[in-house]
């Protein structure tokens, strides 16, 4: 199959679509972006990449994180990490308090933005220098120096951030956040802020396809046995309350960003990442979605 | 009626009772507090006074302070106040943030935790020197100079209070607070941290019996119809989530503190405070909710 | 004070204020009533009666029947009631289903349709012949033999039902329901459909004011204490989720009903109907809060 | 890999460990079960076979029969089956009501008691003969005539469904059940009472593995696309809300019963079904559980 020409159908089938959405509102910088990008990155195990549109433009990663502060704070925890925080969707929007109040103060997993706040706690902790050490973590998994924090958004998400920091203040009330709260909000918003293109996102997310092993180096970050939890936990967790759709849809573990990103995997063969802005009401990418839903349709490849 | 030979009846049957309960456990000032006392004074508008027990030592008054800035928010800004805060019972109980979140960081009413912080929010905005002139106005209703902060107690609770903090948090992240977060928590703090006597929260309190007008200065601090409001309040929402049972036990308006306060009112009659500490799950004061029972029962004076 | 001539103007400032609200449209007998209906009497202790408009006619009484299975429930379990059914506002909608499920198959309060469901079991229990005592015991509150259910409107609420059967069924799972229950909803659909006129609602419960004395014939039907209790459930439960309005606007207790039914009480002195069928939001007749908020605040008279 | 080897380590080690659990009370059918019971039986497409235990003695499989609801109703609406129910896992135990009131009547997913109540409502309209027609279609999956409803299960059932009877009233009370209540819960508690060994059941969900077509006939049920949806919402939703903890554990497509059978699917590989009668908290088999962990971690298969 002729995957190149897999994704350039893509791109003519996603565009004709017409999809129209919504730009996340509370951030200018997200706020002002050209609701027209799309961009399109695969990368395969053995090497080959295929791409179209904007893959090579940087733009705010948002909760891919997630997915990051996770991998790091499972390193330092192992397993103790689910003492502190669950595996299980939420079925509730990405910020909801209630669930956090009701099962006192343990977020349901770390995809949603409790969790997220969690494993920020965990950082904070145990790195000695947290910004720092966590910006070359994510350069290695991609492969990358070119990798940083927009100061901009960062600042601008952490004005903004009364939500997130009443959901640190309820976890904390419960003995589950250790740092000060604007220590932990802080790194939060400046690990949401990292802007990378499809293509670095592909490769960062590779390794996830690869057993845990980085592509590049072939440096074993993850066991096998816990990639594939890391990669169950991006299954059931990754797309707010739409996890069950996106699974209906594309069939593949992924996370998304309100920055309009979406990277997913399949494992043993490839990762791949689009971006298009536009968001349904849920916060996933509308041109995202279908593209990843024609994808898998198209090459007949999907984790079912 | 003997009203005095009435309250000590009441003091007998209340200690012959054997009531347990239990102390609050978060702040040291509150845990260490000798669980024997007991005392009450009832304040008639006609001038007369009965008392038992510890009726002239101070306590924490903690909740009870909600009524003040109720009354004190309500003086500034009328019915408008009504577009920030509601004014139904809240049916759970006294920090819950659900209903918050469900109800876009309107609080059901001013007399929970999350209300106060509200009127706190307004009070912050309004008062010249917040702490100083919230204080005066107390006196002024207590007819006494003798009102003080207890400071280590605010500052006791203000290390401890993230969930108030989660409170403000939510409300300002819909837009509902207009002051920084820390300086509404220290000013709520500090209000629940004032120490009055039995005598004096009835004193404090006899205005409200007496539509609106100081008793010791016949100065109109609110207006009939808007005292009947104050009442109304007070009868609907302020017993946390067992509004119900006191109404159906005592019949009366009132409010109760963590401190094992509990100050209540007959219209047009009296005013009536008693304090013992132990608590029941609820978090109001286990004799003093038998006293006020006993009360009306014995006197058969009830708004009923 | 004449009290007719209060009543007067409150007909002329209610029709002038054009208030407007909707009709029930869940049966055909009540979405067809005519929405101009609007009458009102108020019978003092004293034996003098005021009225003004339709307060003849008969309109169904809907929930206010709530309070008179209390009552009948309330005389044959005494305080062993409170094991099965609450005395807590409920804080929700009239018919939520969530807090039954929360809390274990007990409703919040005997007001709510939950709750009403639960004296309406205890009654099939207890009566020999079910609908025929109830309505026996009505007339004998209403000292009139002319009350009599309305079956088309009984049947019609039974053919559409299917959430007051999955509260029943909810409690039966908890083991809080008894009966089979077809006969506890065919005894509630009944209950709801009686139809009396503002004079006759009025007349009915005017032993409420009078301390649980029937002033017609001096018959003792609640103890003093007792009617207290009912009182004091009417005042914290009698409106849904807006009894704090009610309460803040008119300050006495009272029932409701989505037929536009609204009565009151005044302990020791009168009892007040009202009849006007469009109703708000919350399902409480618009005109009827209107007209009632106006007679406390003309007459002065509140129980604050 | 000799996979009958791996079979027999995982029962030594899962018997080794000792895991308690509890058995269902409410159905004297299933409390009454040997508590020891244990088999587990893996068939893939390429025609072997491996088993150990109790493998080919019948069970209830009760909730694993919502899947053959699912597959039914599916085939008969397609998509539009969606309109009705959604493929979101509900994050909530398996018969709340709460998610159902909040959503309209719309159930999360058709794996949860709700979901499987409204495909029943369509098999109910749909099949010519119920029951009958339903149990030939289970029959034809598991290419077997040995299937049998287990009639004193089903009326056992049936008779204390009183939360079944309201999650169908409040779905009938938002116009999403089309059929008389009893009707539903009868076919409902019949499909749940089917009895299969995991021989059988293995046998059945094998069309899973096999994009939709039957292994023994060839004949396409589900197309490929369908059959991944189908596989996708097992993974999503098939474990109440432990789906989470079983993708991280095990990372298979599956669905558990509280008749302690699990059946999971590899796609284009096997199914595998384990019986276990103790079932931990969340109401899933623990030794089930234990051994399709063991499985995949043995075999290093799974679809992560």
């Amino acid at each position: 199959m002729d995957l190149q020409e897999v994704l350039n159908d893509i791109k003519t089938e996603v565009l004709d679509a017409g999809l129209k959405g919504g730009l996340p509102d509370y951030i200018p910088e997200l706020a002002n972006i050209d609701p027209e990008k799309f961009g399109m990155h695969l990368q395969t195990l053995d090497g080959r990449s295929f791409s179209f549109g904007d893959s090579q433009e940087k733009f705010s990663i948002q909760s891919i994180s997630k997915v990051f502060t996770l991998v790091k704070a499972f390193q330092y925890k192992g397993s103790g990490l689910w003492d502190r925080v669950g595996v299980e969707p939420s079925g509730d929007p990405f910020n909801s308090l209630q669930q956090l109040e009701f099962e006192s103060g343990i977020p349901r997993n770390p995809l949603i933005n409790a969790g997220a706040l969690l494993t920020a706690d965990i950082l904070v902790s145990e790195l000695r220098n947290p910004k720092l050490d966590f910006l070359e973590f994510v350069r290695s998994l991609a492969g990358s120096r070119e990798v940083y924090y927009n100061e901009k958004v960062a600042y601008s998400e952490l004005s903004c951030s009364h939500r997130n920091a009443a959901m640190v203040n309820l976890m904390k009330s419960f003995g589950n956040i250790q740092n000060d709260v604007n220590l932990v909000l802080d790194f939060y918003c400046h690990a949401c802020s990292i802007e990378m293109s499809c293509s670095e996102l592909a490769k960062a997310f590779l390794v996830f396809s690869n057993h845990g092993k980085l592509p590049h180096d072939q440096q074993q970050i993850l066991s096998v046995s816990d990639t594939k939890r890391i990669n169950s936990i991006m299954h059931a967790c990754g797309f707010y309350d739409e996890v069950g759709m996106f699974s209906y849809r594309v069939g593949l573990p992924g996370k998304s960003g309100v920055g309009g990103g979406i990277v997913a995997i399949h494992p043993s063969d490839y990762s791949v990442a689009v971006w298009a802005p536009e968001l349904n009401g849920k916060g996933n990418s509308e041109k995202g979605m279908m593209a990843l839903e024609l994808l898998t349709t198209k090459t007949g490849y999907s984790i079912f």
